[in-house]
């Protein structure tokens, strides 16, 4: 079996061949002894760039200009990258977005400041098929403020489930723009302005939308979002996130955890917290700076590739690895929408013995994911990821569950 | 001018070929250009084998193993260097220190909890003088929950005042072990006995204490401590911070901020938020695995030392620094007491011309810390600074200041 540096096209496929952005797969590190990496969309592997900047900013600008690196650089990384990231991939204008903390305490900041943006209302909507964190975050915040939350039933990820579940007292909506499990892409600008049509907030957690779809923020009206680093955006393991706030909230936007950095003084250190100037009243503490470092050259990369070439050829590969299940895995059952418009980067297929096969898999240099009780998901990261990859990866499905 | 690499007891001073630890400052990353860094109480010098090893975990572990590294190091991590760091620095046996999110966020989340262990007591006693983010974190959760904050004014950091301001209603006491600006160090196992006698909960901020002075939390009977990985710690900017628990809280111990990581079962993705067994249930999101990188050699290199060398290599810097600054700074104001034992690792120094000479100070390779409105600040890394280090910076300001 091939590896995963095998020159595209030379392998399974000749699609790779045809792929205009199949050179940008150069521009990542080696991993060595990999034949099929498909899970990207849980964590995006390094540009070599990106390792070079950790590097350099640990070396040069830690080492070399210790504490001077606040003033002359680090200060202004949330807020850089924050709209350096709006711009490539938010549909953004600057001023808006900002890096640091996880999903989770973004999450729980935006919750809690869009309670207050809507007080009078206390409920809140949220899916039950939602990722654990935005469940598990909402019902902390619930027990704590004495909100509602309404759920939403697994299947009614739609306009008309959401219509029915939305009314004078919502105060929020959170929905995640893709479904971590089964990759359905949710309804984006029909359920905004929905949620807008009921005067309550739309938080759209981007994971696994940001940098995989284009996404325009701004245009849609969308009051807040939040999103990790490191599944398509390739900042590595428990990267900072992101979090975006509509311009127009930032003015009585308040979120709990009052920390310095957030603060509209923070070197003066004086008496009484006030907010921050515009979106850097979200930070809290100080920014984590080697985390960082490694999300500019891949937004830059991003920015060079453009996010609709991107869409274009992650249509192309989930396209290709379901017609190869459809084919060599008679057995399993896609749990992703058939229609391309439907769905993100990833595809879930089901299967009684995927459990069972997933160690084999990896023992052979094939790294996709596995979801309980019985899914493997295949995430393909469009820079990153060939098509030779993708039947390769199917392949070694097929030859195990034979 | 003699540059920071020149070999220890070359230049201003013999007490460097007199310190048992000098050798430790050559495992530091070489900082081209510096003369005198005296600002590591603020941002620590990185260690060689910190940069190698950051580069080595982006490296191997997350371009060679990608998602793999989660089952293969990573999940364990937050915990594997809590323990070592409650081993090395703290005094805290396994099991009740976990690394992850910034300082302010930890707070956050302890102080909830402590709120929770003590239900039906509405105070939390702080101190006037305490670090900006300790002050307006609390004053986030007074205005969220409707506790009262009862404040310790300037000069007020001694048992007596703290046995003034606790009572009944007290639910817990936060107060830097250290503080910021004068480098005091509070009477920790009096004020502790006091508040435990009140029947509330002692936090203690360790920020400006970890690494530079001997803790035994577990021996102490501490409840509740953070800190973060920046300074003494020598993690790099915006290091992950740390929490500490003591075990007898942990079963009842519940913070607000849910994530899956600090769930139970979190690769069950299942319904309902359960905490996850001991400490794991202060983690929230998906911990900074990149930020963590640099935190193990560096503790490492303390136990290596031992932290008791490192307090007295701390005292005779510290001395060293008060006695030059006595002799060559007769208009400048010590603000940090004179009984070593009453003072951390940095020392203060008010002058009104400080903050004029403070870029001058930069210009030549001297770096110390400034605190409006006019004092500067040594911050004294032991195993990083040379006593040539402290006389050099503090001849630069005396001549400035000439």
């Amino acid at each position: 079996m091939k590896g995963l540096d095998t020159p595209a096209g030379a392998g399974y496929s000749t699609a790779d061949a045809e792929d205009p952005l199949a050179h940008f797969r150069d521009r990542f590190a080696p991993s060595p002894g990999l034949v099929a990496y498909l899970d990207g969309n849980s964590l995006g592997r390094p540009l070599t760039a990106s390792l070079e900047n950790l590097n350099r900013v640990a070396r040069e600008e830690w080492g070399g200009r210790l504490i001077r690196g606040w003033d002359e650089v680090w200060l202004a990384e949330p807020v850089r990258l924050g709209d350096l990231l709006g711009r490539v991939a938010l549909g953004a204008a600057a001023g808006q977005t900002t890096i640091g903390d996880s999903t989770t305490v973004l999450l729980y900041k935006q919750i809690h400041a869009a309670l207050k943006l809507r007080e009078g209302r206390d409920e809140i909507v949220v899916h039950r098929d939602d990722f654990p964190t935005d469940r598990y975050v909402l019902e902390g915040i619930a027990a704590e403020t004495g909100a509602t939350l309404r759920w939403l039933e697994p299947g009614d990820l739609t306009p008309d489930a959401v219509a029915a579940a939305i009314g004078e007292r919502t105060a929020l909506v959170v929905l995640s723009a893709i479904a971590y499990r089964s990759g359905a892409l949710a309804d984006l600008t029909g359920i905004t302005d929905l949620v807008h049509e009921a005067g309550a907030l739309m938080l759209w957690d981007l994971c696994h939308a940001a940098g995989a779809i284009p996404l325009q923020l701004d245009a849609w009206g969308v009051d807040l979002a939040v999103g990790c680093g490191y599944k398509y955006l390739n900042a590595g393991p428990g990267a900072p996130a992101f979090a975006y706030v509509r311009a127009g909230l930032l003015e009585d936007y308040r979120q709990p955890i009052q920390g310095w950095l957030g603060s509209a003084t923070p070197f003066e250190m004086g008496q009484g917290y006030r907010p921050g100037p515009g979106i850097r009243r979200v930070l809290s503490g100080t920014p984590p700076i080697l985390g960082m470092a490694t999300l500019g050259p891949a937004l830059e990369l991003l920015d060079e590739a453009g996010l609709d070439a991107v869409r274009a050829k992650s249509v192309a590969l989930t396209e290709h690895a379901i017609a190869l299940a459809d084919d060599l895995l008679p057995g399993a059952e896609l749990a992703t929408p058939r229609d391309a418009a439907r769905r993100g980067s990833h595809i879930t297929l089901d299967h009684p013995e995927f459990e069972r096969i997933m160690p084999l898999l990896w023992e052979r240099g094939v790294i996709p994911d596995f979801r309980r009780p019985n899914g493997i998901r295949l995430g393909l990261s469009p820079l990153s990821t060939s098509f030779a990859e993708v039947e390769a990866g199917v392949r070694a499905m097929a030859e195990l569950l034979a």
